[in-house]
This record gives C-alpha cells, structure tokens and sequence, in this order.
C-alpha cells in the first residue's frame, strides 16, 4: 500500500510509478481535486484511470485516511496509535472531524475498531466500506458521516442488508440547500430534500443522528452496553426537573415512561418513601451521605416491566463509589444503562466520566443525549425484530 | 430576610417566629410540601397564610434560594461566592439545576448578576422575578427555565415590555404530557400543547431555548457580544463538513449566508486562494505554520455584508495565540462573533475554551453551539425591530 501526500498535479505520476511497482491499494491525502472545481475534478479523473488499469483501489483524494486498531496501522498524520484506544466502534465519515482525536472524545476513552476518511471518493466509497465492516468481527457499530450518496439505490440495500447485523448510525449534513452548496456535493446524490433522505435512511433501517456529537454519543451506547428488548424506561434522577427533561427526550426518542411493579414500588418505598416511582428521584438521599445507588439500579433494572435505565449522577461523590457500587449489581444481560454525570464542578464531573467510561459505561455531559441513546438502540431493537419476524415492541 | 431550612412540618411555626420578628422576607429552602401531593400542599398554604397575614414574602419552599454576585449575598448552601464570576447573566429556574456550579459551565468562566430558584412558587414567582430583573442595572440577559405558569396572561404581558428592554431566553421541560405528570406541575399553567405556548413564547418576543444547556449557551453570547443588525452570516471554518454543518443550523436558526463583496473576495484571494467565499475554509493553511486568522477574521467582520461571524478554532494553537490576534482585531461595535473550539485532543481544547471565556468572547465545544447562539441574538434583533417601526431584518 502506498500513501500520496503531495501537491496535486504530481499525484498522477505517482500514482504511474505505483502502479508500476505493483501497488494495490493507495490512500491519497493531497488534496486540490474535485473538491477545488473542474480543473480539479480533471486531475482525480486522470489518477482514477491510470489506478482503474493497474487494478489499484484508491482512498481518496483529500482525505485524513485510515486507523486499524486491531493490527495498529494509522495512516493520519496527526494520530499517533496510542493515543487510540481499540475497541468496536467504527467511525467513517468524508471528512477529517470524525478523529476521535479531533475532538474531546479522544482522551475520554472512545473505543475505535476502524477509521476511515473517505475523502473525495474517486474509487472507495461508503458502500464498500459497508460491506467490509458487515464483516468485520472487530467492529460492532458502524457510525458514518455522509455528506453524498453517489449510488443511492444501492446504497440502501447494501445498508439494509447490514443493518440486521450491526447498528448503522449515519449523520448526514447538507440537509439545507445553501449547505449542499457549501459542500459542492456530487451529482447523483441520494437527495436534495431533507425528508426523503429521512425516510430512506428510515426504511433501510438506518439510525439517523442530529449531530457529529450525537453520532459519537450514540455510538458508545451501542459499543459499551447490550441492547434492550422494549422500550421501557425507567429513570434515577436527582430533581424533578431532571426526571422532567430526561421524559421529554425520552418520549420524542420513541421511549415510554416504565411502570414500576408494585414489588418494585414496594422496594423503593422500604429504601425511602421519597424513591417510589419512575422517575425515582435519589436527589435527596443524597445530603444524608452516600445515596443507596446500588439498592435504586437493582431494584428498576430487575423489574419485569423496565427494559433500559437512565441513571444520574452526582459529580461531588468519588468516582471510585459508583465503580464499585455499579461492579456489584447484579443486573439482568439485555438491560442497557446509561449515565447522565450531573454538578457541581468540572473537577468531580470529568473525573466520574473518565472512570465510568474507562470502564465501559457510558456517561454524557447532558441528559438529553443519555436518553437519546437509549432511544437509539431501542430503535436498533425494533429494526432487528421487524427484520426477524415483523413483531414490534410496545 | 431569613433562611429556613428545617423539617417542613416545622416551619409553619417557624414563619410565626419570623412575623413576630418583624422579618419581611423568607427563603424557604426546606422540601416536603406542594411537591408531595396533598398533605404538602396543605402544609404550604397554612404557611403562605401566616406570611400574607404578615406582609411577609417567600421564595420557595423547595429551592436552593438566590445568589447576587453585586452584593455577595448566597443562600445557595453548596455555592461559595468565590466559585460564581460576577457579570451579566440572570438565570432563574423552578430548580436547583440552573446554577452553573452545578455544571461544568461554573469553572468556566460563566458570568452572573442573580440567580434565583423558584421552587414551589407559593408566594414570589416568574413575573415578580422579570419586573425585579427588567430594572437591575446588573443585568443584561435573562435566562430562565421554568416549567409551569400560574398566570399565562399576564406573564406574557409583562414579558412582551421586558422582552423590548433585554433579551429574555426560555427552556420549558415538561413538554410531553408524560413529562408534565413527572412535574405534577401546577393547575394553572400556561398550556397543555408545545404549540400553544411555543406561540404565545413567540408572540411574546421570548426566545426558547432546547435545552439547559443551549439556554445557558445562548445566554452567554448574548453577555459578551453586541446585538447583530441582521441575519447575514460568515462562516470561517477549516473544513467542508464544518461549512456545512454551520450552514444547516444556520438556516434553521434564520441565519442566512451573507454574500461576501467583491472586496472582500479580493482580500481573501491575497491572503490565499483557497479562502475565498462563505464558508472561508482556514483549514488548508493551518498545516502551513500559524494559519492567517487576523486577516481572516478582519476581511469578513468588516464587509458591509456581514452581520456576524461564526469562527472555528483549532485546538493544537497556543490559547495565547488567539487572544493576541483577538485583541489586534479592528472590528466593527454591532457585529457578534462566536468560537467554536476543535480538535485534537481535550487539553488544548479545555485551554483555548477557557481563556476565550475569561477574556469575554463566547466559546463553544460543538458549531452547532455556536451558530444558535447567532441565530438567537438575530432572533432579538428583529424583537426589538419590530418593537420599534415594525421593520424586518432580512
């Protein structure tokens, strides 16, 4: 394999000179092609053709590259292996922000099995990469930025196919027709309109993200934790408020509100008058020294009616609390459980969130994406069942 | 004034003690009433009783209570005033959620006048607290969260005047009917429906906001940046993605993409040829030693066309860097700039973040972030506009 990083106009030479050496694979960096206008498109076009008689597949051009955890191959300049951490969480995307380096994401413990920038597209594109990480025992969620779908036909039904094995989880922008522009986007595009695109994705069995953050936030549930089997929620909180705002994501995530069994309402009520019901609020336990976390989860995670938890908590209680408590709960295999990391201080809140994610849970800075993605695998549940045998949860 | 925090069975006799007293104002931070059900509620008007009786007013019960940076005064038991930045923020909440100790926003330089939490609202509420704010010299941008409204009508009345004189932003948990039981809220409320009340907000001249967090986001540009004159944006980004991941938001914010002069077109081509246009993409010269941000930043913020300036960071620059450049800027009084801060790597991020806060321009860890913000402060523009002669921004 060899990696062009060069100005643009001695690309194609090099690429001649690979190709006669016997190169198979190439990832360009350079960029300068049909991102910079027609005279740029002529010069992709020249390298895709001499590449196209050599037999030689391209990355490329104007991409960052690729990171493979499992054999330790980066090819992005400014990402150093180590500072990667392997895990099962492939990120692809056409633009170089997908790093998880690139964000604040990259020292936080995300966990990668694969990156791959693909750039302007001349030869690799989303479906190949599809289609490899479909077998990619490394990889257990697929999360993609897309700007362009230059085969959309067969995009989705590649993605359909996929999407019963794995999770695909795609932010798309360009979803306005002055950013469209701003990215020059290809022709032969899946769409123009932000509603049909929507709904492709959607009969594909595509989870859609808002956001590159929510992509990424996303992902780390589906990564860290088991997927549920309904849709029943069931929420530790700390204020009113709080339980008030996570049940507004929850719903509009297509979530509804667990009720608790009267066994389960009985356990809370012997723990603290004050816990009964869903949400639970554990705020205030929490002046009266260590909170009963452990007695809370137990009690909402083994109740027959409660498939997925919200937990939120408290930056001012040493993480090494919740790493133990969280250890000894006994918990039931397909309940995933996500945590909101809540004041005051960035100090106790930074340090909870490292450990906890270190330790495969996965914490958010807010609410809201903690919900949302449960939301998200939930509908992963649903697109699974549907693929199955048409059965749908609640 | 007195601050009662005591079991709440205790503290009808309590605000007896007080009457006797003479004591004129009351901050009940104890919980256990209206938002217990029944037996609360009767507990909190046998207690709004003793204080009418006595011309007493009461904040509260169930809230962590004020902080006024102007005076020093804190009632809040886990905020020191050394941990609060005096400035002009009000925020207000029905609560303890909204401090910014009690997020990461408090170590990062978030800068307040008042806080106030509501709680139960049996006496002092929204409308007494928009009356006090709309006149405190200290304030420049209101922030609320709140989550019912006993008198819909005449908060909106008053918030329609105030709303001409500052900015008033709201985020409204409780907009699911599940949601709503969560807060038991108060028979009363404004509404029922999302729509209703997004509406009469709208009439209102209020500004909402999703969230906590981007209500807290808003309110700070609004703190440290002048109020645009129209809706024309410029994007100064380091890649395709971003352009078009700011030109989405934008639009849904009502932005629109300011067209650059031909001047300004020129000025660009002379720093480099691959900046010109809206989005200006940096990126490219950022691997070529300390990318042009003054010139940058200067062409755009003086062209007749442009309202304001969205602008992306790069981490791996030294902090000092930036606010050097900042500093040297000739910029125009009425044209608001925001930061978004990226990759690689959250060291270098957290630094950049942290200074440009504490140096008073309004930083952003995601661009969606921070083109809402623009998108709000254009919002108030057209507010106050149309407040005025009913003229329109574009």
């Amino acid at each position: 394999m060899a990696i062009i990083i060069a100005a643009a106009r001695q690309v194609p030479s090099i690429v001649k000179d690979c190709a006669e050496k016997g190169v198979k694979a190439i990832i360009i960096v350079s960029d300068g092609f049909a991102e910079r206008g027609e005279e740029g498109a002529e010069l992709q076009n020249e390298v895709v053709e001499i590449a196209r008689g050599a037999g030689i597949r391209i990355l490329g051009p104007n991409t960052l590259g690729t990171v493979n955890t499992t054999n330790g191959l980066v090819t992005i300049p400014y990402i150093t292996s180590s500072r990667i951490k392997r895990g099962n969480i492939a990120l692809a995307a056409q633009t170089g922000l997908i790093s998880p380096t690139a964000s604040r994401y990259g020292d936080l413990g995300y966990k990668i099995s694969k990156i791959c920038d693909f750039g302007n597209k001349c030869d690799l594109d989303e479906i190949d990469l599809l289609e490899y990480l479909a077998g990619d025992l490394e990889t257990k969620v697929i999360a993609m930025e897309i700007e362009g779908i230059r085969d959309g036909r067969r995009f989705l039904d590649v993605a359909k196919r996929v999407a019963k094995k794995k999770p695909i989880l795609i932010f798309k922008p360009g979803r306005t027709k002055e950013s469209k522009k701003a990215l020059m986007s290809h022709t032969g595009s899946i769409a123009g309109d932000k509603k049909i695109y929507e709904s492709a994705f959607k009969q594909a069995g595509i989870i859609q993200a808002n956001s590159l953050r929510e992509l990424l936030e996303i992902a780390k549930a589906f990564s860290y934790q088991p997927l549920p089997e309904g849709n029943r929620l069931g929420i530790i909180t700390i204020t009113g408020a709080g339980g008030a705002m996570a049940t507004d994501i929850a719903i509009e995530s297509g979530l509804v509100l667990a009720k608790l069994s009267a066994e389960t309402d009985k356990k809370l009520y012997e723990i603290h008058p004050t816990l009964v019901g869903n949400p639970s609020d554990i705020g205030q336990m929490a002046g009266m020294g260590m909170p009963p976390y452990r007695e809370v989860i137990e009690a909402m995670l083994n109740d027959e009616n409660v498939d997925c938890l919200l937990c939120t908590l408290q930056g001012m209680i040493p993480a090494e609390y919740y790493l133990q408590t969280l250890n000894e709960i006994k918990k039931p295999e397909n309940k995933p459980i996500t945590f909101w990391v809540f004041g005051p201080g960035s100090d106790g809140i930074d340090q909870i969130y490292f450990e906890l994610e270190n330790n495969g849970y996965p914490a958010y800075l807010d609410i809201e994406s903690a919900v949302r993605a449960l939301g998200a695998m939930c509908q992963y549940t649903k697109i699974q069942m549907m693929g199955k045998d048409g059965r749908r949860t609640q």
